[in-house]
């Protein structure tokens, strides 16, 4: 395992703490995680179950009433209804990506994915001896797999093909009419379509959707980290088509037991109607903070030439400001003081020329990093 | 991953929950999970902190203070200074394991092992493309790898050997004495040592100890699940030689991002004098459980060729109550309505001939199973 790389947000995290160290004010624009807390009804089941109840392992699968709620959600809010026993309540998104593939894949076989990506998604298919294939992206697809590039790309080992809808780092979406045709070229090949939706929830100006809609073939990978702001609990979930509940379970069984109790209790408490209501409040903020940023990063020469519509990121093409985003982001860090992540971290399709952006504070911090970076006068 | 087979104690806690849906009182002696709640002083430091901490991601190698605490506890509890940089704390042992083997193996590479022994151990090595190599063990050596295992079984392609003390199934241990001499084997051959001690402080009229006294070539995985109670928690934490500690943090970065925030503000309350006292009360308690049941098996006519000294669980020869300890546990299960666990999830040692049982409820469920299996006449 030790081709894996470590993430280049870490990197920049301890460069953060080193100045912050020596009394600088960092302005944290890396990390993939909201400046909210998790609301205050999550917190609160919680605290209520580690008063009432032993925290035993659950069901490798998960707590029966939070996937019934899971499945409640899906139905109510994307009108689409997925059998409970379906649901597998993971250790996070990380948990389910590794399931996924450990059960998709043998060693050798290939996975289609966007590059740039989520630098994870490579790491789980190597995990278990797969082979990642970036395919380049750029912005006549809106950084994002299409069904044009599925059949150009598919060899004999390739098993399935990967999408993330909204993505990181661009903060795009594929739309459900793309998303279908891929799920169509990826059957048509005899390969399975895994779908990312940790960002889902997290959209502005378009209604949130689920790639469940397409039938119950498609693999599903979901979060409660990002929408319902629970990243420090590690919580997410998995649907898996019918035909691999029982390997997953087996599996699960064997390389995690369960995912944590007491997350799992607090959850519940998660699609409740004042839960809700404060998520709302804070996406709507996000997308003040998104409309705030993209002029912003624009008159200060950063190239914005898809407009996100999910997640909390902007992949900004910083060629105009320099030939290489490392050495950039390392300059905006050390004279600005303020992280921002290189496009390293997510492939290798002109790393160089871009950097990641994350709206995770507030606007007034996002005004304040934006007249830093001014004062370099970086398009000089 | 189809190689992975499920839980034997998984089915007979499926079999427990039909019976229990009859209305039939089941007798739990099958899990490995203890009957207390998690300690008081620990769930009221998670509730302080869900109140005043926003629960973020943590570092990927855990929060510094509890990583410290770790540190402390070994010095103060064993007499052992381990830095706190060695310290990783995990997603409870399944994750400690899986980083362990992932940094250890290339495809291929063997690690010995006891059978019977620890069923996910060997899907750990399993999943990263590893070999277990299982050795057969019994009462000669206490059911543990002993030194005298390691050159017969040493290979070209051997890298490491894993021992468990106190073990599962078995509850038995490793002398410090035969440990030393088991790591000198190993590492004359050029392997690595891999300690389980993930039931440390769980010991009868014995006292725990640790393989950390024996250098930092060793690697340590540890738990807050069982001697602590925190099983459904899902915490662990693993003890690197320095030389890994970088790949480790990077792996665990990207497998696993950080381990639960709520369960590792907990478990800074786990070291707590307070906390302690009630532990070994507990422990006390377990110790009755082991000596009131060793010899009502007996007498029942189960064998007990060695008395364990640790962890919660007595592995039993059934032989002399039947050929299929497999057939045997499901009358017992179906008839006295007790579960059981036969010896097929822990090897291919002789399973038919060894029954599990786990001595995690109070005194008197003990009796009552007794009474019911002893009601079946099995002997006759």
């Amino acid at each position: 395992m030790s081709h894996i790389s470590p993430f280049e947000v870490m990197e920049i995290q301890t460069l953060a703490r080193q100045l912050e160290a020596e009394g600088k004010d960092v302005i944290h624009m890396e990390i993939g995680e909201p400046d909210f807390r998790t609301p205050e009804p999550i917190v609160e089941a919680a605290i209520q179950a580690l008063r009432d109840e032993p925290m035993l392992y659950t069901s490798a699968l998960g707590m029966k009433p939070l996937r019934e709620a899971i499945a409640g959600f899906y139905e109510t809010k994307y009108g689409v209804k997925v059998d409970a026993s379906r649901i597998v309540v993971t250790a996070g998104s990380s948990a389910a990506l590794l399931l996924t593939f450990a059960v998709l894949l043998n060693a050798g076989d290939e996975v289609l994915m966007a590059d740039p990506g989520y630098p994870c998604n490579r790491h789980f298919v190597r995990a278990v001896d797969g082979v990642p294939v970036g395919i380049p992206v750029g912005p006549d697809t809106d950084y994002q797999l299409a069904a044009k590039h599925i059949s150009p790309h598919w060899r004999e080992r390739t098993a399935a093909a990967l999408v993330a809808s909204p993505a990181n780092p661009t903060g795009t979406i594929v739309s459900p009419a793309e998303l279908a045709n891929i799920r169509n070229e990826v059957t048509r090949l005899g390969g399975t379509l895994v779908v990312d939706e940790i960002y889902q929830g997290l959209t502005y100006g378009v209604e949130p959707s689920t790639a469940l809609t397409l039938g119950d073939d498609v693999f599903v990978i979901n979060s409660f980290s990002k929408y319902f702001q629970m990243t420090g609990w590690r919580l997410g979930w998995l649907v898996v088509p019918p035909a691999y509940v029982r390997t997953i379970e087996t599996l699960a069984q064997n390389l995690f037991i369960s995912a944590s109790a007491p997350a799992q209790f607090a959850a519940l408490a998660a699609f409740k109607p004042e839960t809700i209501a404060i998520l709302e409040a804070r996406r709507a903020e996000l997308h003040a903070r998104r409309d705030f940023l993209i002029p912003a990063l624009r008159t200060l020469g950063f190239g914005v030439p898809v407009v996100p519509q999910g997640a909390f990121y902007i992949y900004t093409d910083s060629s105009a400001l320099g030939p290489s985003s490392y050495d950039l982001s390392r300059r905006i860090m050390n004279e600005a003081n303020v992280a921002v992540t290189p496009g390293n971290d997510f492939g290798s399709n002109e790393p160089q020329k871009h950097i990641r952006i994350a709206y995770t504070r507030p606007i007034a911090r996002l005004e304040e990093a934006m007249a830093r970076i001014d004062r370099l006068g970086l398009r000089a």
